[in-house]
């Protein structure tokens, strides 16, 4: 019966097949428009296959139009439905495997063998277990109340902030903090200034958002606020100031008073980028901006660099006036956050174990920082200087006379791919070329001591 | 000592106490420009604490710039910080407690006591303890390949689609698939058109997004494709071809093959909402039209109504000109799914036990639908009649002779409040106002059979 073939073999049901066969058919053609149906019995004879099943395939050719049955007259094909064009869908394979590397210097990576994975588990059982039932359904754009309450208390603890937790906004990791505040500010024709080098992610994604990106130069101690005078035309301003990423300075108060002024001046707002002031080595985490005036500082914090990335849990503080839209953006955007993972994450918060987490890491990243100082120092002696605040998961290395392999950024390239070695250039990350082509950037949070040291063994090796 | 005073009781360490005072008192003008700080020794025995945690506070002060310190020389205040204006955190309390209401007949929501609650602990547990470390990281854009396997294995056995792993791409929901697509497609000034009435938060998210929506009028069957002709000055049309949401028509073969011909024509893409058809009740979930063509169609499917809504997971099926541009966006836009809850839902699938809770949800969906029909009917009689195919989680209803109490939508919303019910009109979905005014939705999935016999009496209240 039209070529129509039965697998009972396959996954499929029988019914669908018949089914899938002859909405082909009547597609391309082969089955013309108005021509009567077989009889239900006619062709289940013929497929060997029971009535019901034709029956059942028929009954849904129904429904969807493919065929039309009136009592008492013939089953016909529908009219109008042939199709010139039969898509196939032809498969492409473009996944690629993830790379290894010989020694792989990528920043912003935490040791996740480090996490303690046992003590999550048992959170999320019992979050799993225990969670009032409604918190299933939709929770609202804000975020689980009591993550709130315990981020508001830890940053009171950590950092001697203040924070209502009206003001906290849970978001699904920092870079979906800039994403929402884009949308926030961004209407068409916007402009922000950023850093000049600044996280090139964070730049692409106000890129993306069809925002102007205004930049502003750098030094070791973070932005120059001097040049921000003539740049009075933008909406907002985006920094780190606790640890600037990439060059790793800490803005001063004199800068910092400096750049609030500026933002009251020009009726601009600030985005802090709080992304990793945890782990500093030389004392405290430094105090954010936002302790100055939290109706003009946006603040961005995010649990990807103390807990792992692929938790997907980050906040924003916000000024009042934000605060609706913010809720209705966040609704037609994605909703909000998964509600397990922030009952586990409250409860670590709340038990104090994410506190000594933190600061064993910071013990740990310390440690291995130190030896990968020493290493480099002891190898590179006063050909590199090591630039910026004792703080973070990475490291800015600067050649002393700019080494002649750094010059061409495609050697550079080539002889890191043949040796295996992965290391962003601090140049990577600037807006304005040409400034930093000096300096590298070594990622040392995910490297235990071993691999930080053959790591700057085949560094070395490059250079030498 | 300034004014400082230490509150031994509080969580705030003693350093940071004088740290933070300080820091006011400077920005404040009270510590002026260039004064000269006291000693350690002075100041720690004036506030009755140790040399060492004045040490801290001033080694703080130091990193940050607020005073200046050199060898040999006196530690002076910093110059330039006094502030004119020192912002107040003034706390607002705006959120208010979930309403609940005696009759509630929202939409879109699945029975969240049923969900098998203490195997999906299980699923979670076990994910915790056996997920590769490095999923810990990040994973990538598109998705787990093990829940991308198992969403073509569910697409082929449920619905006798072939979609190749490459082609799915996995979301935090359809809303956020819709934001995505919307980030893909929308360049400035795009044009959408959308079935009207259709689902208002999706509405809103492509409105908020800049992008121009064109209406085209819905009848019982679906979209009225005749009504496309004209409106050949867009990029994509959104349907829901499955189930209509809110009037519950399945797009009719016929119309099926003129809307992919329309598409071709006029190279539009076809955005695909198959929201809740695993929900189908006389008969097995209907075909997608993306069979018809993978190139021409994008798909989006959700698990919000199968499983819970704060799961946060969905997924989108490409034409693979989009793939390499969803990653980028995406990449900078949330980055990507939380990975847990992906290996967790993966292996539910793959056990099967997914298929198993669908099909006995199915059935207990279709004996509440078919309750709340008969009590409908029976109080109602001819007054009423209940529009749309046999699926899904809600029911429209339609009013022979349009109630005089809908005709105004002030007067039905305050009798409904003052009952407490929650029920949304059709007109409340609808972009073009004053279609369909006869028509409310009922919402039926969430309430069990009690529920829905006290429901409608209440409901019933409102008219009689």
């Amino acid at each position: 019966m039209w070529g129509i073939e039965i697998d009972r073999e396959s996954e499929l049901p029988l019914w669908r097949q018949i089914y899938k066969q002859i909405i082909n058919r009547i597609l391309s053609g082969e089955i013309k428009s108005k021509e009567v149906m077989p009889s239900t019995r006619e062709m289940a004879k013929k497929l060997s296959v029971s009535r019901n099943t034709v029956c059942q395939a028929y009954d849904m050719l129904i429904t969807e139009g493919y065929i039309t049955s009136q009592q008492g007259a013939l089953t016909r094909v529908s009219e109008g439905l042939h199709m010139e064009v039969i898509a196939e869908a032809k498969e492409y394979r473009n996944s690629a495997p993830a790379q290894v590397y010989a020694a792989d210097f990528r920043t912003g990576r935490p040791d996740l063998r480090l996490f303690p994975r046992y003590l999550w588990q048992q959170l999320l059982n019992k979050a799993a277990g225990t969670m009032p039932l409604e918190r299933l359904g939709y929770t609202g754009p804000q975020g689980d109340p009591a993550l709130l309450q315990e981020i508001s208390a830890w940053l009171y603890r950590s950092r001697g902030i203040n924070v209502d937790t009206d003001n906290i906004f849970i978001t699904a990791g920092a870079t979906h903090a800039l994403h929402m505040i884009a949308e926030l500010l961004g209407e068409k024709g916007q402009r922000i200034i950023m850093e000049d080098p600044c996280h090139k992610g964070m730049h692409k994604t106000f890129i993306q958002k069809g925002i102007s990106v205004i930049p502003v130069p750098v030094d070791q101690q973070g932005l120059q606020v001097e040049y921000l005078s003539n740049q009075t035309d933008a909406c907002a301003i985006y920094v780190t100031p606790s640890h600037q990423f990439p060059l790793g300075g800490i803005l001063p108060a004199g800068r910092r008073t400096r750049l609030m002024k500026f933002a009251w001046e020009n009726d601009m707002y600030i985005i802090e980028d709080d992304y990793d002031s945890e782990f500093r080595y030389c004392g405290e985490p430094v105090s954010p901006l936002l302790s100055m005036d939290p109706q003009r500082v946006i603040y961005v914090g995010t649990f990807s660099k103390t807990l792992f990335p692929s938790l997907r849990i980050g906040y924003v503080i916000l000024p009042r006036k934000f605060h609706t839209q913010w809720r209705k953006i966040r609704t037609h955007t994605d909703v909000q956050n998964p509600s397990l993972e922030q009952a586990a994450l409250a409860e670590l918060m709340a038990s104090r174990k994410f506190d000594k987490h933190v600061k064993s890491m910071r013990r740990v990243y310390s440690l291995r920082r130190e030896l990968m100082r020493n290493e480099l120092l002891e190898k590179f002696k006063d050909n590199l200087t090591i630039i910026g605040d004792e703080a973070g998961l990475h490291m800015t290395v600067q050649f002393a006379s700019a080494a002649p392999l750094l010059s061409s950024s495609d050697s550079f390239r080539s002889i890191s791919k043949e040796k295996g070695v992965k290391i962003i250039p601090v140049e990577y990350h600037c807006i304005k070329k040409g400034i930093h082509v000096d300096k590298l950037l070594l990622g040392y949070g995910h490297l235990n001591e071993q691999e930080i040291l053959n790591g700057i063994d085949i560094f070395e090796s490059i250079f030498i």
